[in-house]
């Protein structure tokens, strides 16, 4: 009796943004192990049977170690259920999938990945903007603010990411964004460049801010410490929608 | 009386991995305004009494100028239609989204944009892969490989795109690859570098093959005319999983 592990893609947080597939998998899981960020009204989908396991990662909060989080997920596969691992976002972008399709792989147990609307989509079009654009931000990048340890990450290809050509999504980067801005400033990049801070995209907390790189950089250095998750988009951003507070 | 135009992003083509909102737009919309890419099984959602427009944009064949894609959104708008504006993977990302926002704020046309999920999320799920590693990859950059002329895009940030502690995903990158990957090894990347082909991802003529950057730049120089879409990922992939061919 061996079971089958769905990694889902939550999206940003609306359940409307979960894929049809992903809604398929949530509502005949028997188990699911979702993320804090991965949760809200999303796990009301499941079924009232359904075993709901929190191993809750959230920057800067102490979390179950991944290998435990591992260990879960093969155990309970190995019970024959069906397992839904819900992550945040895209799985597969700073969703540490890695480590447990190892985990599975290593234990045999059959599995799928469901992707899923990544944060910096959905904060875009949140924004009425366009992640690229055809003459100013030919490329698209996507880095995190923070290690394992809530610091801002060593290796930083500091040129790629001071590149006023390209636009930029900052994952998880509220707490360390102050710094980060410092090296962007110093790699060459102009403080003026435009900022948006986007926090709890697509939930009833959603705020939408353009600022500058300096300007965020300073406000955050103030408050750094919001609950909301946020992400952080820098580059040639364009002109933003309504929604945007300037 | 004025309508309102929802963009929408189709995901790789699966109707499954269609958000929930997505559905809904489809399903309510008069008319819909489709690529080439964005369509197949998809557009079997729409009403049967809904105007199907399709305003193909595929790499080296002709296609309706971008003006009067813009022009024929604004104009079925106006009637006071439910328009939805197709756009294959997620709509911000090289779908030249911002044209047709300024078009249709300049005629003060309500619009709203739903993100989805993009090629390159796609196409990792799908090969068991995660887009970013936690020690390998900590940056995720997505660049397209043809401009309008269907040429490799005359600036390109070739360090950034050298890096080996990047993943990349290239759009639409098939014709011109063969060229790129001469310039990423002259910018210092191995040519032994991994690099994975996805054509037609999650549909039934779905093909995943894992190569080298040289030796994929060779296969592709030899046949650069396959009719799938096609996305190119390379850098520290790590292991795919067995539907990709190797």
């Amino acid at each position: 009796m061996s079971g089958f592990v769905s990694f889902v893609s939550s999206g940003p947080g609306d359940p409307e943004l979960l894929t049809v597939r992903a809604v398929d998998r949530i509502r005949g899981a028997d188990a699911i192990l979702y993320d804090d960020l991965s949760a809200g009204p999303i796990l009301d989908l499941a079924r009232p049977e359904a075993d709901l396991v929190g191993v809750g990662k959230r920057a800067g909060r102490p979390s179950p170690r991944q290998d435990h989080v591992s260990r879960l997920l093969v155990d309970y596969a190995a019970t024959g259920a069906r397992v839904v691992r819900l992550k945040s976002g895209d799985a597969g972008i700073f969703g540490r999938l890695e480590e447990e399709i190892v985990a599975l792989r290593a234990a045999g147990i059959a599995h799928e990945i469901i992707p899923g609307v990544s944060a910096a989509s959905a904060a875009a079009a949140a924004a009425d903007l366009s992640l690229t654009r055809r003459k100013t931000a030919r490329r698209l990048q996507f880095v995190t603010g923070h290690d394992l340890n809530g610091a801002l990450p060593e290796r930083l290809n500091m040129a790629a990411l001071a590149d006023p050509e390209a636009m930029t999504a900052v994952y998880m980067g509220r707490r360390t964004f102050a710094e980060f801005a410092e090296r962007l400033v110093a790699a060459g990049l102009p403080g003026d460049t435009p900022a948006l801070l986007a926090e709890a995209i697509s939930t009833p907390g959603q705020a939408l801010r353009l600022d500058t790189l300096a300007g965020l950089a300073a406000r955050l250095r103030d408050a750094p410490a919001g609950d909301a998750p946020a992400l952080i988009l820098y580059g040639p951003l364009g002109e933003p929608g309504p929604e945007v507070i300037r």
